[in-house]
């Protein structure tokens, strides 16, 4: 970008032109948030049209620069931009705004419409998807770039509210944005003293730059969010940063330009038909609903030709850099295109032989066997490699340090898994699932490919007591529509689930223990056991009387019990469920072959809040689970003194 | 405080005293942490012994200053501290650290142990906490004192480490607590530069005084963490200040004096033996386990005598305040003791003749309702109040502004609800519970009185979309022990749940709508039914054969499919099921009586996740439910879209 820009009477046409498009569609569909697109409509104008590289006609050019729009309920500005610049959405979705079905749903949603990055609207989460967007391509680049090929080489573009930057997993994500020095992300903070409630004010003091400086950040002000060339100048000097991250901060005005300017009833509700038409005599529009003046239509669409340009030179240039670096080439259009090897099954480690141990021990194993195969796996903790045993041996570049951040982390995650060219994963124990909740909610909502990595899955954690048995997290993970959650019962079950989380499309939760588990003992084909969610891993004769289900550390339980049971002649069958959402989605005829419909006495065996099991126990059957929170002492003692033993499990699968 | 002291070698004594007890108990329990006792030894003690006003043998005395350990892995150091000031916790309890059913749980848990204010471990928890009791104390100092009349007039300190500042959820608390000037509020920053992965420049660079100080933070440094005096001089500048809150940044070394000092592993592990020999020998102490000097003993046990004479203190000065003004002391002696008014039904509005209006409107009406009958009410929104109708409009000043700030806001309303003399509540969109989850699960776990209002409760959201539209909120607040979820039907209904909530021990989740509700078309007695958690909301004569379950806005529903089976001739029971949780405490007899066990034609229908449900459908059953995430277009659409329609309801039913 040059410094400084002569900005002409067409430039403000289609300043106008976005304002008003998103007004319209705000009031045609009489609901939404007409105060940020008015207010933010110029640093977004500029930004698009002078400093964003992408290909309109190319939406998931690689090297393209990201925008996310984590102030999400300003959609309408998105949908505005995106139409005008060539993207696929024509007017006609701009008209069905927030309506069934249309392309332009209340907040921006991620893969329903092209062009954007990220699902956005819970605060924070585009910031912090930002940062993993940002590291994504600094891994990249340091990685792939050689001299003179600059293959890698584009930057993450922001525009955050006042919500945004009060939400903590923003303090997270802009921490480790100003600890990884990730210079080419870059926040426009729509800086505009009006909140929902009223002024900023009322609950807001904090001297942002000063903050964001003692976090490592460049921070640049526009005291004007109206003059271009000021926007322009600033974004200048941010993308020509090299070391830190960039945050503008615009001085904006809510609802610029309508009669509810400045106020907080310019958010979130329509102009109304009196006001809307005060805002177009105060742009000078004429008094016509979704008006695209035709200087300002081709000022915007002369982006479909300059980022197809941008596109092909990089084509170009990546076609050199093959030529030079053959090997690297292909490993880079392999991690971009998502290519999993084929025998992924056998990257993995084999434990069949392997003595008794935790399956986060197991996991660190996998993790790190996957690495050879994977050369996009990365991943990290949230400052508890050495408890979640996540840390990269052989290839310690792949490590990543989240700090104690963990909903910065899972935001995070999620950015590296939507930029592509990376399978990345977060790891925290599992009592603290919950720091991370609505980035994992995002996850499953986008299907993005983020793997978690939770160990410390009961109250086997012992001594650290109920502040770190989880108890209630398993269920509430499995309630949430799409995430799918693994918690494998041996080192064996646990390779085949790190095969399961890798070859899955959507977001996967592993559950792992802290204490030693032995080798289940059955003869069951694990792998394939838990590639179908559900398997039978100890069974009687004939048809069973009694089914004992179990996950994770319970399942030796489930197996000794229904030793004894089948012992004692009551006909017993275990099954290990190390994922209930990938067993529902087997046909039929093979989740009845492991449950038959016939067999209501199930006993579900698990150190964890029963709610997700009656689904499968039913009314016939019965639970060995934890209703209540966990209590500080050795994991043996715990154990018993909650009942897990087999001798409670025989007794409840008696009392069916 | 007086600026400067001097210490003496009773002093240096003491210190090593509580360092040496600490690594005794983390040794004999062959768990725990070490590191943070052995650093932050020194300040706890300049801390307790020459700082904080406490009455160890009146735990509970309503001024005293709270002390809140944020870094609750250093429990060894409160429990020292408390054991050597006399608090009711015997040598006994430390020796048995971390054991069953110990006084001296991993963790310091509220309502367990005499002395701990709160329950710490997830870390930036216990900061944010301490947030809310300042808070607590400004707002009764601002209520209640008068010139001459002091009587509220305490400090909150926290001890945090570098995992609480590096949290999100700690900015929020920070960011509130400059925002209202919480100059009470005193923060020492154990500052040792390690965390678990090792030194935390792996993952953390801010410059935290400047962070804060950007906060509206005064922030102090003290160079050397084993410094007493300087310790002092910068606790004594703390208490004198009279505008801001003020964080102390204490340099300190991890594990200070044993061989493992400065690294990560003096963290979270027992010293062993033979390092601990070697800090034995570093503070010049005896080889013996839980040796404590009798000077020592003596120095700390000074507590004892000065904490009773303070406290008599108080109470002769409140007996004086309670002379002078009668009303005020009696009001606020009752929000001391919790007090509820005998006729609090009456307190709430009366909506037998409301016409239709969504829950929340009518939370909002009950809530201005129980402002006039419960003095300690207070409440506020993470920056939604005009959407979820949380205002005070006779009583503005107990209004909260907690900004967009939801996780901050829940822990400070658990501050709030923990320091006592309020009945405290925060306010955001279901969806959001999800920010605030570590809040909420503490909050069961203290068994706190913190009320959450959560409005927007289904995909009646409409336009906002699937990012805004809550579908397995529900069920995993259910699946958390001890907290109550109650989500009324109509405006009847609200009040009683807000009866409920208010005179409910534990934590309580309202889940309110968005969209108006027609009155249910009922003759049941509903507050009565609400008070029971469930109840028969439509009959048929005998018993049914069919009993359709619902709650909050899908209530209308069941009712409506009852009435069209009956009309079909399939006896049929509608059954409003407000509280799961308050329904289980009934007692058998009354469920059975609402849920027959011979019916096993159950029908759930409730435009949520259907999780919660099986355990009260049953085999026989069916769910009427969302297991996808919901959609943006208009509320009615959606809820048609997603089958939530009478029609839909008694085909489900028939189909059972």
């Amino acid at each position: 970008m040059n410094n400084t820009r002569a900005f002409d009477s067409v430039d403000t046409l289609s300043v106008s032109t976005i304002r008003m498009l998103a007004a319209d569609m705000v009031e045609k569909a009489n609901s939404g948030h007409p105060g940020l697109p008015l207010g933010a409509a110029p640093m977004a104008y500029v930004l698009w049209r002078y400093a964003l590289r992408h290909s309109p006609s190319a939406p998931l050019w690689f090297d393209r620069d990201r925008f996310v729009l984590s102030a999400g309920h300003g959609s309408a500005l998105l949908y505005s931009l995106l139409h005008l610049s060539g993207y696929n959405l024509p007017l006609e979705e701009l008209k069905r705004f927030r309506q069934w079905q249309s392309k332009t749903p209340g907040h921006p949603e991620f893969g329903h419409t092209a062009g954007v990055e990220t699902t956005t609207g819970p605060l924070g989460q585009g910031l912090a998807n930002a940062a993993g967007m940002a590291l994504a391509e600094k891994l990249l680049a340091q990685k792939y770039n050689k001299s003179g090929h600059e293959i890698i080489n584009h930057r993450t573009f922001v525009i955050a509210g006042d919500g945004d930057m009060m939400e903590g997993i923003a303090q997270e994500a802009v921490s480790l944005a100003g600890h990884l020095k990730l210079n080419k992300l870059i926040i426009l903070y729509d800086d505009n003293s009006i909140t929902i409630e009223g002024k900023t004010e009322l609950a807001f003091s904090e001297d942002i730059p000063a903050r964001l400086r003692a976090c490592g950040w460049n921070a640049l002000a526009v005291s004007d969010g109206n003059s271009l060339p000021e926007i322009h100048a600033a974004l200048s000097r941010a993308v020509g940063e090299r070391e830190k991250p960039t945050i503008i901060c615009v001085k904006t005005c809510i609802g610029c330009g309508s009669p509810k300017q400045d106020s907080e009833k310019a958010h979130g509700e329509p102009l109304g038909a009196q006001a809307l038409k005060a805002t177009r005599e105060f742009y000078k529009w004429p008094d016509e609903t979704f008006y695209i003046p035709p200087q300002a239509a081709q000022r915007l669409g002369e982006l479909a030709a300059s980022g197809e340009a941008a596109r092909k030179d990089w084509e170009n240039r990546l076609a050199a850099y093959a030529r030079e670096y053959p090997a690297e080439s292909a490993e880079l259009a392999s991690r971009i295109k998502g290519e999993m090897p084929a025998d992924l099954a056998k990257a993995l480690p084999d434990f069949s032989a392997a003595p008794a141990m935790a399956t986060r021990e197991a996991s660190g194993k996998a993790i790190n066997a996957l690495a050879e195969a994977l050369p996009g796996f990365y991943g990290g903790s949230a400052d508890l490699a050495p408890s979640n045993k996540t840390a990269f041996l052989k290839y310690p570049e792949r490590t990543l340090h989240f700090g104690i951040r963990e909903h910065g982390m899972a935001a995070a995650v999620n950015g590296m898994a939507l930029h592509g060219g990376f399978i990345p994963f977060g790891a925290t124990f599992l009592v603290f699932a919950d720091y991370m909740r609505p980035s994992l909610r995002l996850a499953a909502l986008m299907k993005c490919h983020s793997i978690f990595v939770f160990t410390h899955d009961s109250i086997g954690v012992g001594e650290d007591g109920p502040t770190h048995q989880p108890v209630e997290q398993l269920s509430s993970l499995r309630v949430v529509p799409g995430l799918t959650v693994l918690r494998p019962a041996d080192a064996r079950e646990t390779a085949a689930a790190w095969e399961a989380a890798v070859v899955r499309k959507g977001p996967v939760c592993l559950a792992l223990t802290r204490q030693k588990l032995p080798p289940l003992d059955t003869a069951a084909d694990i792998r394939s056991g838990v590639l179908k969610g559900a398997y039978v891993v100890a069974d009687c004769a004939g048809l069973p009387e009694i089914i004992i289900l179990a996950s994770g550390s319970e399942v030796r339980l489930a197996v000794a019990a229904a030793k004894e049971l089948n012992m004692r002649g009551k006909k017993t069958r275990a099954v290990s469920m190390p994922s209930m959402e990938i067993f529902a989605e087997q046909p039929r005829e093979y989740r009845d072959s492991v449950l038959p419909p016939a067999v209501t006495k199930r006993l579900a065996v698990e150190a964890a809040s029963p709610m997700s099991w009656h689904k499968w126990t039913g009314s016939g059957g019965g639970t060995l689970c934890i209703e209540t929170f966990g209590a500080s002492a050795p994991a043996e003692t715990v154990f018993e003194k909650y009942g897990f033993t087999a001798e409670n499990a025989v007794k409840k699968a008696l009392e069916l």
